[in-house]
């Protein structure tokens, strides 16, 4: 498959991330960009150093505007259609690795009313019970609680819809036509969204009356909303542009492709127990020959393998370690059945720490919730 | 002038009532439904007996719901764009005529979203000031305060989004394209807001979680939303249709026309003083002839005079008065200045009452605007 398409709703085929770079007009992360941020934090992030973050619009901007002693926000989100999974994860990680840098406020949109719009199944019911249950997820990550403000937008919709008709107002069908690719067909509430998804780009400037810009930590699928939308109307309504910065998408446990809630035995839950766990990571996709005398004999393959990605992306964080493994693996020295079983074990403790929290956080939920 | 042009946004031309009835496919208001009204009211209503209320959708269903001892509401609104007049009125008095009739609930929408959307010149802050000017008015009329239920859309987006976005998942760009001449230029929000306009015909419903019709009492203009909208996914969400109950547009005191706040001379405004009433009504278009003599001579034109259509509609409601004062400009008898000096001190007898009204309207808003 050479082709790949990336959009908002539909992330298919082998995505070659230097061409998006090109094609939505963002510029590569650099080292120089990445060390600024590493001197700021103190410590550097995994997600950083492995480029899984690895885009930007403005980032250098906001940076600048930091350097000068001023405030910026961050906004991120999420379309609560199922449970969490890891690849939900990875940018709020990073998020939570940039509010501790910056000690910053975070706006975190969860977009019931889009799901619900998209998805011929769901109901307005389920996706606004997902989006609570999401928001466990997210304030598990560890979220500062004085700082961070999570809303779903049905709850939140009086504050939105006052601002999001100022953007509609400036925004034309031909224009939602160009950037998302609507058609006649599309509903008029799937119209209207880009609006409402757009609104917390501003919303920290409307609530604290003064130009405070936001920084959006996400996957790239998202950036048409603040290329297309948020960035287009910023000007017009004298709210500074939204920054940008943009990771990858977190592969599956399968051949290919991004993790997905639809293809749930390639994908980890976060509720996902142990035994669920051992069994996913034990069938996944690895790049080890048909039998273990073959593989003794030849190595394995961690260029392609899936399990070997998780140790790259979340799951190593020395790199002399993860050298080594791929060397053991490439000399057949490792077995894919060790490596999981290593894997699986990582991943559990990570889980159980996060479900723990992930408990506490229905006590603590009130805390983290913006409400008109 | 013989084409006509009538729209939610634009009234133009000499209005043909008969065509719109065919045209919108509505059913003309027969004696017998006439009839049924007064009965169940007790006392008849000068715009029924004169026609200005024509048409309806649905309204012997209504009819007969009622009569098997079933609950309906009525569903109203205003768009905020200036302040009331006496053709924003005339629908309303009729809706506290329904409610009395029928000791029934009312929902009175005022579409502040829509009229900043729609308007490049007014600002969300000026229609929702509008929004709350116009209540005002509203209350002036005499609603019963313990079943009429106010709400700007501002103000009551968060509900209104829950069951709006619901609609408008069952509405595609092509239908508001073919109901409401949108075109790919329009905003995204005018796309999406006849879904908001549509939320109140099932509102009764949602809140009260039983089967209540609405009963809409409003100008003809306003009916694609019905028509098209509203009517149209009303079976797809489980809620009864909404029926209409349909008026002609009051004139103004120009040579034809509605009456319109973007013709101010022309406009009686609730606001206005004595003064400012005898002067619109001195300059009021009429039928009389260049001279006193020779409208002596000849008399005037009844037909065609705007003074004479305020009599018919709103300040004469004595039958046989209203023909004596027809015969007597045809003969001469009666010239215009006469006939204005008393249309006038009607009107600001009206006013009168309507401005005290109106004041105290100030101290008891709160027992009528609807809150999520």
């Amino acid at each position: 498959m050479t082709g790949f398409k990336v959009t908002p709703w539909e992330v298919s085929g082998k995505v070659d991330y230097e061409k998006l770079i090109k094609e939505f007009g963002t510029k590569p992360l650099t080292n120089e960009l990445i060390e600024k941020l590493v001197k700021k934090a103190g410590k550097d992030h995994l997600l950083l150093r492995r480029k899984l973050f690895f885009s930007h619009r403005d980032f250098d901007n906001i940076l600048k505007w930091n350097e000068s002693g001023k405030e910026f926000a961050l906004y991120t989100g999420r379309g609560p259609s199922g449970t969490t999974h890891l690849g939900h994860l990875v940018p709020w990680i990073f998020t939570k690795y940039l509010q501790d840098a910056f000690d910053c406020e975070l706006y975190f949109q969860l977009t019931d009313d889009e799901k619900f719009l998209y998805n011929k199944d769901l109901t307005l019911e389920e996706t606004h019970k997902f989006a609570y249950e999401n928001m466990l997820d997210i304030i598990a990550v560890g979220f500062n609680p004085k700082k961070t403000f999570i809303f779903s937008n049905l709850d939140y919709a009086k504050t939105l819809y006052k601002t999001a008709i100022k953007i509609a107002k400036k925004t034309t069908f031909s224009t939602v036509k160009a950037v998302f690719g609507f058609k006649n067909e599309t509903n008029t509430g799937m119209i209207f969204f880009p609006a409402m998804q757009a609104v917390p780009c501003f919303l920290p400037s409307i609530l604290k009356g003064k130009e405070i810009p936001t920084l959006i930590p996400a996957a790239i699928d998202q950036d048409p909303y603040w290329r297309g939308i948020a960035r287009e109307v910023a000007g017009k309504l004298n709210y500074p542009k939204p920054a940008q910065i943009h990771c990858m998408f977190l592969p599956g446990l399968g051949e290919g492709g991004k993790m997905s809630a639809s293809q749930p035995n390639t994908a980890i839950f976060t509720t996902d127990d142990e035994k669920t766990v051992k069994k996913k990571v034990g069938s996944a996709f690895t790049g080890g020959k048909p039998t273990v005398e073959e593989q003794r004999k030849k190595g394995g393959n961690p260029d392609v393998c899936s399990v070997y990605k998780y140790y790259y992306y979340l799951f190593e964080d020395d790199d002399k370690k993860l050298m080594e493994r791929f060397e053991a693996c490439k000399s057949g020295k490792l077995l894919c059945g060790e490596c999981k079983a290593q894997l699986a074990e990582r991943v559990n403790k990570f889980l159980k720490k996060h479900q723990a929290e992930r408990e506490k956080a229905k006590k603590n939920i009130d805390k983290f919730i913006l409400k008109d």
